[in-house]
């Protein structure tokens, strides 16, 4: 399943990442996507694609499958592609691995909006965009 | 929309809940359903169908969908139902609102499971919870 | 000592809050304090004293000290003021009660310092902000 | 000032770590120094006194002086020492560093205290945990 992710960032767990029932809360798992999304944005030099920040990615929807408990200490390693492109919109999907491993410790979800950050209204994504990220990952339409 | 709901959280977001895009970040969204599912829990009861906190709730999966960006300072409702009942595990159903209003800021679900902790396996949805879960929001099978 | 604070911030503390140890990780009260010095900040209309934007307050030190463990479900109460006025910071302190108690669950302080966002560098603090300082709490030179 | 520290964490600053000044958040620094901390603990073995989740540390109270502004993407390097032993508790200082560097971003302190988990009281340092601590560190009285 790993060779379906081409951009992968690695996550070192905090010991505070876990709550009270001693495993890493799920809402951490956001925040993991969330740095790999911005890895992988990082990897098509996506930030200069926004007309000095005038225009950009907001998420729309996440989802995530916890598949197995993580407790600290752990190291955990994200791979991130994006696999649909739509008109305003795009999809990606992560996976989120045991570090060195092939255990899945989440997989997940998140449709990405280019947005008029002022007016707060999607836009087409660029034709850049849809470029890299086509040559990138194939993503279907 | 509120009136499938009768279990309700209100959630103060505080300055830190938003991001570097100014806005309430996405992981914050899922530790407000976690907060309102914890209510719900506490009306139903389920805390002492637990053995003694050997038994209980864990999350399989969640989702959200972001409708609008919302902004300190903000205070908001969430509604929270069970949706359907399985075997082992329910789904739940949220919607966040912008208090006293009818602006959706977003909705999401989750799947819980209900574990036995130690072994780590999910066991049957004990009786007495099922009834409560239907006698309060009838759930689809 | 309730009575030594004028400006109170209500907190309802998130199940999430907890950690692995099942109190109120020692991270969150920080962000207690913040919400309740975003509080203090809106009643000296703080805000409208930064030139749209450009000069603003930062944090340059925070401390707090963890009196009573707190866990969920609790509602804080976080008193707040301002104990000294310096040239170009001035220094706040809090007190986080149980609500409608007189039981001390922590308190804090933090050293705000007023800042050229863009320069990074600190300015003195404008009159008008010593004013409504000086009026609201009296602080100390 | 590196040299001061045996112990050391390694942090990947997350994007979500940033708030809406768009700097690193005050409370993700203690955060940072509660993952430092445990990464000390390890260190020194700190679990296996605690006879079975018993006894072990909890925090009485923590600091932090904000130096520079972090923002992401960043690498931080924490060190942490010992710096002074007493009955029931001991004290720890932080030195965070944008990582291969000599640049303090932030340096901070914290009590720690010796509690029986259940009675909720403070206890005296095992002697072994003196011993290591005063091995490893050298702190004060």
């Amino acid at each position: 399943m790993r060779e379906r992710f081409r951009v992968w960032e690695t996550i070192v767990v905090h010991w505070g990442d876990m709550d009270a029932l001693g495993h890493v809360n799920n809402a951490r798992y956001f925040t993991y996507c969330e740095t790999a999304r911005f890895r992988y944005f990082g990897e098509i030099g996506l930030a200069e694609l926004g007309e000095g920040g005038r225009y950009g990615p907001v998420l729309a929807s996440a989802s995530c499958n916890f598949r197995r408990q993580v407790h600290y200490p752990a190291t955990l390693e994200v791979g991130t592609r994006t696999s649909r492109l739509g008109t305003t919109s795009f999809t990606m999907e992560y996976a989120i691995f045991l570090a060195g491993t092939e255990e899945l410790a989440a997989d997940g979800s998140a449709v990405v909006v280019w947005l008029d950050y002022q007016a707060g209204r999607s836009l087409p994504l660029p034709a850049v965009l849809r470029e890299r990220l086509g040559a990138l990952d194939s993503p279907a339409d």
